[in-house]
């Protein structure tokens, strides 16, 4: 059947070519929302400090608030005085100056009163009189507090645009008074699953022949790691008319069409002639030099980016998570996605692989040893079983026993 | 103050007894959740495969499901002839056997027929007339097909308890039936904000001396990412009794009690001594050797474990995310917590600390050099400017400028 090979094949790219060619322009629109539900989300635009933080020059230590000067030359042998002035309160504006010769009292957190440019910890003072202090060390200026910008400036950048908001972020966000975000909405991704043999997962006795669809609910798991929002539309039969049919309708509610192709290379044919069918642009790379994932089809319809992964399940979830999720944190306005776990590792074996293609395979950890699984890409069993995988760069025909590896951790 | 602070720091253990040592007996309820919700959830109990899978023999190639001694010997230049006795269907059960001299076309995906113990591909083949199969080269039993318990046996563990469910776990419990799981409930965390300096994030105009709570609202954001479900109880003054009413109000509807205490020594005492009053066995440690942890406090009252938090927002979010999340996590019933993306990268600078003390150090990632990031544990602009922090173990008295270390990303 080589005439068949060559169609299908016809325009077949490498993962590299795909990751950095197939870029599509759509990007979800902006909505608000509050700081509660904003962790994971991506800001839409960079948000900035709408007043100097903290606000005030704060105390870091607790002590006593001074003019530096005044305490130069002090020390346990020849203590520093100074009159004990008052005692600035926390959470309210300074009732007093602090005055040369004089210090205020004051707690970690509390404002710097006006004159004082230090805090002296009260670890280097001791109190001679109850309006007497003696100054054991001297300070220099700005120790023992914070400027009242050290924090950040007014209209300093906070949160930058394109990068998933963090924990630490909505912490900062909240300290300058910022109650809600514009970030992108959530890319809508319809999950479409063909194949004859398939079965929803509620099925509970199957007949021999038939497979409940795991593909889906995997799928919709790797869509809303990468912050979309998963849309079944259920199962279809490998039948190009009804498969049409499917995707036209879903096409305009999505951001990113996601189609679990046939397994067989018939109804893989099936699948690349229904999606071409839907708008142009159309198909932009039938086939990628990836093993597993050879059959993936990546196309533009109408402004809608649209990928076709292979029928086997372990495929189509290796594919995904290399190609797919990119895409979904792009429509989404991710441009500075999060780190990926991952550990490095000796090989136990040795990974052949063909240059020109670039190959997943997935591994058990045993300490710092990687033991490789192998098997059908049917099997999920390998993805549950393996702790990560190896990637065999395009550029290398095969990885030696004993190489050094980045595993990329499951999680 | 010698007495004050040796009283404080009277209990004082260090981060790896805390890890260790302080590993609170409670775990949350089991509750049962469908598939659609099960992402990240953490499994009570192992489940396991009702039945094998995928529950029959399956083509993984197309081609023709043959008795593999049918075919020994044959080869391009002699090929083997074969009975093309019909066609196996995708989705149903097979129609036919595979007797001896016949074989069944079938496509990748469909039941092997009974009598057949090979898939030949299609490319080793040639139709010599429609009836009739010319085999080229030969193949060997089990090839180009999966037995009916490859990916499951009967019986298997699909997944393990105390392990968050990953998008692939979803799809293999799909494929064998699964429909809900029975998960740990969700940790309820209390998060109690203190300091009579605190106005709430919503406040627009704040006093000189005033600080919106920051601490909670990201504190609730690592909770989340834990898999735990905040709650807030307002910020209560610095205020020994006022506190003890609120956390006596907030310890039975919560798993855990997080109390982000006043930033002052006096402060923290108040809020020692309201933990204290709380309920047995009570305080387990006061003082971590810990910068920037060194004020924390970890209590079991009545059964809830409680952790006092230092006031400074920077030190207290370190502190969650070392102490805090994995004490979220057990008590949420993960045993096998995902793991956590990081970097091997070179020291731009040195790293002073004190042997017995262990520290927590934010660093700006510039290729692999990381550049440690200083300033007073008040500021949490350090956190956000940061990709990640180094910790300098305790054993260490500080780590050389070119040392190679493990950078733990934020995310």
């Amino acid at each position: 059947m080589p005439a068949r090979d060559q169609r299908e094949f016809f325009t077949v790219k490498t993962v590299s070519e795909a990751l950095a060619g197939f870029r599509p322009a759509r990007r979800t629109p902006v909505e608000t929302v509050s700081l509660d539900e904003a962790l994971g989300r991506v800001p839409a635009e960079s948000i900035t400090a709408p007043h100097a933080l903290p606000g005030f020059a704060r105390a870091t230590v607790d002590g006593f608030a001074v003019r530096a000067a005044d305490t130069y030359g002090a020390s346990e042998g020849l203590p520093g005085y100074l009159d004990i002035a008052g005692e600035a309160r926390m959470g309210r504006p300074p009732e007093m100056d602090v005055r040369p010769g004089t210090a205020v009292a004051i707690a970690t957190g509390a404002p710097v009163p006006p004159g004082a440019d230090a805090v002296l910890k009260i670890e280097h003072t001791q109190a001679a009189t109850a309006e007497l202090l003696e100054v054991l060390r001297p300070v220099t200026p700005g120790e023992g507090m914070v400027r009242a910008d050290e924090d950040a400036a007014a209209g300093a950048e906070l949160v930058r645009r394109g990068r998933p908001l963090r924990p630490h972020d909505l912490g900062m966000l909240a300290a300058a008074g910022v109650v809600e975000v514009p970030v992108h909405a959530r890319p809508r991704v319809a999950i479409v699953s063909t194949g004859d043999e398939l079965v929803p997962g509620t099925r509970a006795e199957l007949a021999s022949g038939q497979v409940r669809d795991s593909s889906g609910p995997a799928l919709a798991a790797l869509v809303r790691e990468a912050g979309g929002e998963p849309r079944f539309t259920g199962i279809v039969r490998d039948d190009r008319d009804a498969l049409a049919t499917t995707l036209r309708e879903a096409l305009p509610g999505c951001d990113l069409l996601v189609v679990s192709a046939g397994s067989s290379v018939g109804a893989r044919d099936e699948t690349a002639a229904a999606i071409a069918s839907l708008g142009e642009p159309g198909i932009w790379c039938h086939g990628l030099a990836f093993r597993p994932g050879k059959p993936t089809l990546l196309a533009d319809c109408g402004g809608v980016p649209v990928i076709g992964l292979p029928g086997n399940p372990r495929s189509a979830l290796v594919v995904f998570k290399l190609i797919g999720v990119p895409l979904v944190r792009l429509v989404g306005g991710c441009t500075d996605p999060p780190p990926e776990p991952s550990v490095r590792a000796r090989l136990a074996r040795n990974l052949p692989s063909a240059a020109g293609r670039l190959d997943v395979v997935q591994v058990r950890l045993d300490g710092d040893t990687a033991e490789p699984l192998f098997g059908s890409s049917s099997l999920l069993s390998i993805l549950t079983a393996a702790d990560g995988y190896v990637v065999v760069p395009e550029a290398a025909t095969g990885l030696a026993v004993g190489s050094e590896v980045e595993v990329m951790l499951y999680r």
